[in-house]
């Protein structure tokens, strides 16, 4: 949830004359993205999605999102692609931040995800990775183990002021994933992963899924490791359970589209604690060091230290509902 | 900018049972309105503004604010209505709170106004005034001079930390308000007023005005205040210097529409004064309590205590541009 900028009607005039999208109608900031500012935008053409790319976002990184948008969107993905300007440029200025004009996917997220709405997920999630096999662009994970690491490093002892002993226990649990986490060099399918697709980013019309957002996390890593992502952020119940049932329907939606290799099957426990750790670790420092004006309220980082709990008992794919 | 409470999509296909409206194709929280969570929805009829009335509404005022919006409407003024369901009653209840689906209205907000924009407002303020005359329903003021008395007494000494001295210079501004504020027996024409119309409430379509939203401070009181609020909300410059070619245009919009008498003229120093300490007031009590998980940033006092500043230094409504 974020409006970070304002923009006026000035500017918001000279833009629109890049594009043939009619006079404005109405721009309202909505509650959507926490990296960016983004705006509803109706225009004599209809509504679009209207994005500030603000400092969180490098501006080198968004040729990238905007091309495996594109590219995903052209092999019949539902997500949403930035319209070019007159140009042929997609992106653009404003407000002295790097812009976009997005098309607008109708949909509503699932607030209370059902076990039907995880399947979906799953299949889409694995229609992506497979969208993206001849995709040329390549963007390295900058939130994977080192960047835990460093953040964790950066947090230090404060983490014990949200609960006493966190800081050696998470401290212990990155060393830990240090030492387990896949190398390059073992047997994992990588390519393009979305790596956020949380409730927030995926929109529904009764039960079909016709939207996933929010590109601006997305990199090159290991295509398990974004079902891992999802089982953390779709199959825990708010009392922190996790639901088996909810996570075979995911993983049974994924395997519809794509069988998971034998390899990425056996990596799902550390790639489900090392998914929770990526999130705690975010958490965490966002927690300690809230950004001044983004008027975002921080997740409570604790939520995703209970699913590291969790994690940390599971010692075989069973345990998430993987053949069972 | 406020979205408080979030609604999942159980409950909102439920509340779209009770109306004619299609199934719910999007919903976004935006960042319009500080009182209440604002939603815009796009059902198969289109969009629509859905609102959540939160706490700081009295859900016993509604009928009036609903009421007064319909009312206008139908006379003329671009201004939202909220829809009726099926059983004819357009006040109802999701997430445990009040709520409405609201008609969405074109525009956009001048981030910059001019003094084109001003002379716009001054006329549909007048309207405004001319189409509630035979409003049937009343509501006092709660934010007259007794209630900032009490906002300025509740922050006491606390508003020397945000500048020193400011506890007592507040203090005695009230005073001096209270001692001189129009009374009831005065010969001021009162009525329905809008009380809050800032330039985020109100919608341009190019020059043209096409929207006047956010009801939600309406009440009976001095139709010439709703002006002096207007002129505290629209002719100050970032610096807060005072622009009294916007002011003049303000005024001469009103007086197309509907002549100040001469009464109203003359009280223009004291109610521009007393409308300055409105909003200091409220802005400083929210600065010094502010309200947990509202993501709003509070709105800084002291750019109306620069207001009051120059107000004090008014004698005749010459210096508002009346006349020169």
């Amino acid at each position: 949830m974020a409006v970070y900028t304002n923009i006026d009607d000035a500017s918001l005039g000279a833009l629109l004359q890049d594009y043939d999208l009619g006079a404005p109608l109405s721009l309202k900031g909505i509650a959507e993205g926490v990296e960016n500012s983004n705006f509803l935008l109706v225009t004599e053409r209809g509504p679009f999605i209207l994005t500030l790319y603000e400092k969180r976002v490098a501006e080198a990184d968004l040729p990238y999102f905007l091309g495996l948008m594109r590219h995903l969107a052209e092999r019949g993905l539902p997500c949403p692609v930035a319209i070019p300007g007159r140009d042929g440029e997609a992106l653009r200025h404003l407000m002295n931040r790097p812009a976009a004009i997005i098309t607008f996917l109708s949909g509503v997220g699932a607030a209370r995800p059902t076990p039907s709405h995880c399947q979906a997920v799953g299949e889409t999630l694995a229609r992506l990775h497979i969208a993206a096999r001849d995709f040329p662009m390549r963007r390295a994970n900058a939130l994977s183990v080192d960047g835990w690491q460093h953040l964790i490093a950066a947090c230090g002892s404060r983490a014990n002021d949200i609960q006493p002993g966190l800081a050696d226990a998470a401290a212990q649990e990155m060393e830990k994933l240090a030492a387990g986490w896949p190398r390059e060099s073992e047997d994992l399918p990588r390519g393009a992963i979305h790596a956020d697709l949380f409730p927030d980013n995926v929109f529904f019309l009764k039960d079909h899924l016709s939207g996933v957002i929010d590109f601006y996390f997305a990199c090159h890593d290991i295509l398990a490791y974004d079902i891992a992502i999802c089982l953390n952020a779709w199959c825990f119940e708010k009392d922190f359970s996790f639901n088996m049932t909810k996570a075979k329907a995911l993983i049974a939606g994924y395997e519809l589209v794509r069988p998971l290799q034998n390899a990425e099957v056996n990596a799902l426990p550390i790639l489900a604690r090392g998914a929770a750790m990526r999130f705690f670790s975010t958490r965490l420092y966002d927690w300690l060091n809230p950004a001044a004006g983004a008027f975002v309220q921080p997740k409570d980082p604790l939520d995703y230290w209970r699913r590291i709990r969790f994690h940390q008992q599971v010692s075989t794919p069973a345990s998430y509902g993987y053949g069972v």
